[in-house]
């Protein structure tokens, strides 16, 4: 978890710049004998990529990943498989138009991380702004992509549950709605109401924040550890690591906060197969460790700087001047990070299930 | 960050259970020539230290702290020093009064991490909820106390901002009222409030949750660190993982999702010494690297599940039972959660100083 | 691997000087349920005692473990067990007779750490060399205990073969011989001819190198990993870890550079239970990997610097002067070394399980 | 230092089979603001690159590297420097000539990682041994290249010093000599005597093992850590993990096994510019940590097992068979060892730079 690379068994590696000859990763740890090819990465991909509707960025990248290795055909079956040594995912960038840069070449824009590269680094790659840029999260898709073919029994899903003020109503709550709609909202009746609010914003040259709900089903009890290595602390790293994102929650998050002890503990019964919890305020973690209820995690992505409104801000030279982000941006960035939400959280757990088979040798619990 | 570890250059392990010989810390990577006393620590053992008042735990853990390794007295100026080489820190358990178990030896208490820690290993030491007990908490302030000896340029302090549904009214915060009240809470009028409210939950044998803020001022821009290395993603990381915490979030946090691109951007004009932002929503930190703005960290605590109200709940064999902890808990352990987040803070500063000074060579920003 | 932490998955921290109240080591990510107790642990730590012998030094170190976390009587069986959280080891230093450091506090013995600990950290802890003391090892070999009880089915034994420039006939190996002489050596001709050897080295206040051969039994195909997670280069880490180790082989190691290709390639054959080697030059290690063959590694430790005899040196403000270290020390650090590189080989090994296990699901190899 | 990742602050990752599109490596946690080209790097892999003279494998690999992340042109001198991000480089592969593995896709070649991989992964790349190729070390000389650059007050060379039997006279030592032979060895009479011995191994389908002594002048003293990560320990663990390395040594390394406390301590002596040693037995480290003087490596690489003369083993099906390695092998890969020992030593010692001021905010050590 070293600057650039996520994990502990399953870890990867991410490089590259928005405007670069490509970016990529690499993963590192992969089980071998898992059948992979770029087609199951692309299918990720795809739903992150800009410019499938007015409502995200009209930059055209097509994201086209190559697998440079880390993979072999399988005589016995045909199949292209993993071997258990390093998988290099690369996308090359098309879409990098000469583009005029002297407007935020001598400028930080506020919100961006212009000021705190140039004072961390003393250098700063302002073009489409280098490393800082959202582009990155193409790789951790790739990457999430390998992730669910490590842990298949676990289904992951996400929607966007909050867009700027307007939060969806968990009583309209449909997941096979999420692919219909251009916010991936799994309320079809919010999803409705947010086009008109998201095209105003986006006429007006403004942008606004999400709130993202990431939900993992068929994960069994025991994933996670204790103390430093909580499910729940590396989850929050997960999320707080993608781009804009300023809060991470599990479970009732925030609003446990306002609960008394007698609201908020899940009370057990004996069930069939073991006991289960009459409610998941929990969201499917104890003490770090996973439950066997559905991991239920929410971010908050704050609304994009990049707006063509003028703001006030200083040059290079600390002189005032004021920027507008000329180009081509997203309103609510939330939108693409509904599939991010869900690679980071394959990725988390799919490093939590080798550590945990790996110190117990069980996929799982124990049982009853 | 594996498991029980936490932090790169400056990192360090915990161990022990609550009602085992003792708990402890390592702290390994800490800078050499640091003046370091059992004194200093204690300090800040002290603020966490149960039955300070009635609203917390009546344990009486005195929390005493002993110096194992690492130091050596200077003979220049007679202070004992850091050397560079692991500073090993003990607390010896002292209230392990005899107790019945039998309640909890056979039985999942709702909301405690019995059930997962049974599934993942096979095996769970009942006594005090064994490692998942809330005295871990205690070493990790005991390495905070160092980590601030690192930075002694930052200041970190913490309050708690809400009590059940109770938000304090940042009108009225003042850093001085931390100390003077028995909840570590910086406006005085909340915390008088707060006095009979929590009275009533504790006489229902009922529980609250809470919000804690952890500010640090005096961080230059630079530390921090692209993409996995987020000081964000780090420090919620580090929140997270704190007993009972759902949530965390920086600066404006779930609050910026409300808000659009024109009103979260955080405007910059030139000053004397170089830019300076008119406004903190980022909460100090831009592209996961800080800006010179304090760092403002929120977290939030669930209530305690430990409560005397009975719960259903099943045995160690499935049939269903209720539960009921006895003993001395606490109605809101987000009071003691106040000088643990600021351990954590500056835990994680600590860690990113010297990060930032391996891979730069310089102790900030490269400034104007 | 950082500093004072040893391994990924089995992985140990050790604390800790030779003149302080005590040192130890915490184990973390042991898996749960193993039969522990400081009864086993002591067995290992007493073969490293000093004093056992005319030929090690004459401090009277008891070094009584503690076990201070991590374990747990298991009720079903009266065992205490792992729980699978960290294991905190503590050996109390009870030899600490007050002693005139005036010589040693300002000049620096050549050979030793004094110069380097000094120029590094700008303070050094000169009482029995600190933290650069060789009773860190008793940590180690308590720790490696430990690992020895994961993986029950591999056999881990280890042989002084040279001592000065005297070797000992492979011919006469018999691993019965180890714990028959005081020199843990398995030819029982060589450690006869080395006693007279070793008094006259004693006698004249010098000392001398030796060499140490460890083996492991058991290990299946499998363990270890490409590249930079190589077994081989886990092992080589591990030993040269270890206090006055210079060098560090596998197999034939050194003298395999003098062979011809014919000469070395281990020759396979078709055996019942899958292909065996008809030779094991490689020590059990192909591409980092293990192979099925025994495990064999052997370091080189050079003679200790703390002798009786004087030699040149300068104070710690650059004056030329002379230095002879008084005291109790080992003529043949080697002797004690032996138990080191078998707790360093079981805790390579434990590690390399977990991670093998964690990545394949299996135990071993796929098998025929 | 995880399966395919090395160091700590200073860290890379290396991807890539010898048979697939491309290799490469990913430098994570390099200082900012250092000129890096394509061309610098191209320097060492020339050095590395097979078919430089008939004594090495006639594979005609280009090994052109492209950079495709972390550098950015500095506007201040037009330089390209690097940013502080990922470095990903990558060297595409040109010589995947249409070859007959049906000899080795069937067969475990003794010697080789063939049956390890086998036996740990179930799947196996035989095209090219895969990812236990020696095409790998390609990516480590790229990573080298930077490395070099991070500390370029230190001044890394290697020669060859042993092939087959057959040692160097250090009498004729001379590091300019070391390009003028195709063997990378700093002894001409040796080198022109090996020419004829190699001719020999080469024509009679043989192949030979070596030793390589590497030498980094300029470490200043304080470089490496105390224990586990000591200067020798991570030279150890670098060394051993290139192809075929069997035994790693510091300084006097074995030797210093059959010597005594008199002659192997280097004694001190006063200088104007603070102590200095009268000999380097210690080859640069004492406790883990740099003294100043050179840093001195010397690794064995055994005899490549792909020999033109058949050898006993058995198939996949563990029947008896024989397998000849026919293709294009070197019959010394010692000799393309030596670029490769330079750059890990380059790597391993930039990582420590990087810890040791990170942890004590100097360079090097304290001084006089």
């Amino acid at each position: 978890m070293s600057f650039n690379t996520f994990g502990h068994m399953f870890r990867f590696t991410t490089w590259g710049e928005s405007h670069g000859p490509a970016l990529g990763v690499v993963v590192d740890g992969c089980p071998p004998g898992i059948a992979l090819s770029a087609e199951i990465i692309q299918r990720d991909l795809d739903r992150r990529k800009p410019g499938q509707s007015r409502f995200t960025t009209q930059r055209r990248e097509e994201d086209l990943v190559h697998i440079l290795s880390g993979t072999f055909a399988d005589e016995a079956d045909g199949l292209t498989k993993t071997t258990g040594t390093p998988i290099s995912l690369m996308i090359e960038n098309t879409d990098q138009r000469s583009k005029d840069y002297s407007e935020i070449k001598d400028k930080f824009r506020p919100g961006h991380a212009d000021f705190t590269y140039q004072q961390k680094y003393g250098i700063r790659d302002f073009k489409g702004s280098g490393r800082a840029s959202a582009r990155e999260t193409a790789a951790r898709v790739a990457a999430g992509a390998v992730a669910r073919l490590v842990i298949p029994q676990v289904r992951i899903r996400a929607s966007l549950v909050q867009m700027g003020p307007h939060r969806i109503d968990h009583a309209n709550f449909d997941w096979d709605e999420v692919d219909k709609n251009p916010f991936f909202c799994a309320d079809p009746i919010a999803a409705q109401r947010w086009e008109p609010y998201l095209d105003g914003i986006r006429k007006d040259g403004n942008s606004v924040g999400a709130v993202i709900e990431v939900v993992a089903e068929g994960v069994p009890p025991g994933w996670g550890a204790p103390i430093y290595g909580k499910l729940s602390a590396d989850l929050a790293s997960a999320m707080m690591s993608i781009n804009a994102v300023k809060g991470v929650e599990i479970g009732d998050g925030f609003a446990a906060a306002s609960l008394t002890g007698t609201e908020n503990a899940d009370e057990m019964r004996a069930g069939n197969a073991g006991p289960y919890f009459k409610s998941n305020r929990a969201g499917g973690v104890l003490g770090g460790i996973s439950n066997g209820d559905p991991i239920v995690v929410r971010f908050a992505v704050k609304p994009t700087s990049s707006i063509l409104t003028p703001r006030e801000t200083v040059t290079t030279h600390n002189e005032n001047t004021e920027v507008m982000t000329k180009g081509r941006h997203d309103p609510c960035v939330g939108i693409r990070a509904v599939p991010i939400g869900e690679a980071m959280m394959a990725l988390v757990l799919a490093d939590h299930f080798l550590r945990h088979r790996g110190q117990t040798g069980r996929d799982g619990g124990v049982g009853f």
